[in-house]
């Protein structure tokens, strides 16, 4: 049961389901626990120790990290195993080499043979071990070596002879752009067989690979096999959203997370609603658009948080939404009373977060706040 | 002359050319000033005491605002003439009465009967004075009554003889999607056009109408009449943006605004730099998407703040950018090393200035730190 807010609340401000919140992460520590594989949460959707302790079921644990501030709070909040899963550049080595003398296991990422370089000419001449993981390439998105390529094997016997291997990472974004899914479980697939191959080559030249890591949302719950890999890395998960929910990964009344507006006036021949919550509140992210179902800037709820279905948010300026009927019939202005609180799902969890400095945290009747950490 | 950034910067990383914003804030103040109107500049972009100060040529002066917490913010740092230019909502009206109580001339905003009468009731119970400008639609954007409608003489009729009504208000946002200076021209006429039309039914009903404030960046900059007119809004153009630039507002070369990044990686068989400057750091505004020369996600520059010619960010995750040529040509490693620091102009600076808490502000060899108040 969800309280329903009526205008005493501020507006526009970032709702934070509990129950749902405790449930999806349970999904995500069930699922990993029945294949035996260790899971490492990203915190970069959530940036709030408070989640993450949630996700992990425990005060602390691995974690995976999006920036170096991140690394730095959680670290001062009592988390010690680290990964930076963002190329390191020799101008960031300070601040991760700061991060390892104050006594926190920070693992790095790279994929090229100039950082492996600069990694291991930094660490002799600091005195330090800065760990790295080599990304891979498994699905053509972003960055990584090819699992195949003689380039893994020169920054393996760069990283190896100076004891700074710590194993391999792959991520499967292209799994988000799937139709279905079959086609989320062949992206699960590729990753997988991907980062064993590079781990394997690598065992083959002689290195030890402690860490074999893999993580999208998508391919973590949708995978079916996860032999050879050490870890699992998502983060999207603890919130869910309606990209998630489009691929088939979650149900829409699982999203926990959701935006509160007001409405604040109409455009009755239009049949259009506005509110105060444009996409200051609500972000630019378009995830949906791609989709089969396009939910413009995000489907809307009424005030305790149920569906209004084929109502969404069809534009958003920056501190305006406006929100119509996806067929275009028009929406009445005695439904959508200057004033009334609706609440808003958005196409993307981390981008509408990232829009906020905390949480308004619902459980039942009893609310807290929550901060975020944004920033680099 | 710009400094030469090399790797010793952290990024990704907000940078402010004060030169350039000298020079737009003058050219608006020139401008309006020939057509003897006042300027009341929106705080919304920079969100920012120091770069409103530029823009009014002076420590002080009559904003506006898209936030309370702006108005807040403006009003502890010594702005008293303030207008809160988002439809107000019953909600909202205790914070908008301390701000007056504490001596803020603080005019509202508001585009409804219920909202009007909701003001008077409340102005009425709380024995306060705060005056509306009525929202007139004058391009069929967003928000508004029509000019020539009964809603307006209805809304004058309860804040006239309650000593509320301030005077009238719109935007021309679809000025935005024009395809020529002809095209903004027009926009602006029909936006005079239709204030002054509001404002002149208004009186003929026998209220008066101190206020007649209209703007938006490219109807402020290109408009050739202000006949009528009391003040104009706008905010863009402090900074300017590539959105503008494509409507031919500004030269890209004027563009005060721009995101430090770092190259980070490489995939050399696609011709792509991977960098740390992601759509945490940009945004996920694609305002260019529908202008002649599509921009990605922003348009590269070196590290002195030279443009590259045709040299973009093709796609945006949240922590990695990746920037590549616009005609599909492939990017040469060997000309963005590892370490390499770049500069990306934003498609839009309301929304890239959001992703950032404040500014590093570039004067020749000179840099200082301003700061941004976000949320709300």
């Amino acid at each position: 049961m969800q309280p329903d807010l009526s205008d005493s609340i501020e507006t526009p401000q970032l709702f934070l389901d509990l129950p749902r919140l405790r449930a999806n992460c349970q999904r995500m520590r069930s699922h990993l626990a029945g294949h035996a594989v260790a899971l490492r949460p990203h915190v970069k959707t959530a940036k709030s120790v408070e989640v993450t302790r949630i996700a992990l079921g425990a005060d602390t644990g691995p974690i995976t990290v999006s920036t170096l501030k991140e690394a730095e709070h959680f670290f001062s909040r009592g988390y010690r195993d680290i990964l930076y899963a963002v190329g390191i550049v020799p101008g960031k080595l300070q601040r991760a080499a700061a991060l390892k003398r104050a006594g926190c296991e920070i693992k790095l990422v790279l994929d090229t043979a100039v950082a492996a370089a600069a990694l291991a000419d930094f660490c002799a001449r600091e005195d330090i071990v800065l760990p790295a993981l080599v990304e891979i390439d498994t699905d053509g998105h972003r960055a990584g070596v090819a699992p195949d390529s003689q380039l893994l094997l020169d920054i393996g016997a760069v990283l190896g002879p100076a004891g700074l291997l710590g194993g391999v990472m792959t991520h499967a974004g292209n799994s988000y752009n799937s139709q279905s899914t079959a086609d989320i479980q062949a992206w699960a697939r590729r990753e997988r067989e991907g980062i064993v191959l590079a781990a394997e080559r690598l065992r083959a030249a002689g290195h030890a690979v402690p860490v074999v890591s893999v993580g999208s949302t998508p391919t973590a719950l949708m995978g079916t096999s996860f032999a050879g890999v050490t870890e699992v890395r998502a983060g999207v998960y603890m919130f869910f959203d309606l990209v998630m929910a489009g691929l088939g990964v979650c149900a829409v009344d699982d999203i926990a997370l959701s935006v509160a507006t007001t409405v604040i006036g109409h455009q009755d021949e239009k049949g259009w609603v506005i509110t105060d919550g444009g996409w200051m509140a609500l972000s630019r992210d378009r995830g949906t658009q791609k989709q089969a179902v396009d939910q413009g800037y995000g489907l809307v709820c009424d005030a305790s948080g149920k569906v209004l279905p084929g109502i969404v948010v069809v534009d958003a300026n920056q501190e305006h939404g406006v929100i119509a009927a996806r067929d275009g019939g028009a929406l009445s202005p005695t439904d959508f009373p200057v004033g009334r609180v609706l609440r808003i799902l958005p196409n993307h969890a981390c981008a509408t977060g990232a829009q906020h400095r905390g949480y308004l945290v619902l459980d039942g009747d009893h609310t807290q706040h929550w901060e975020r950490i944004n920033g680099w």
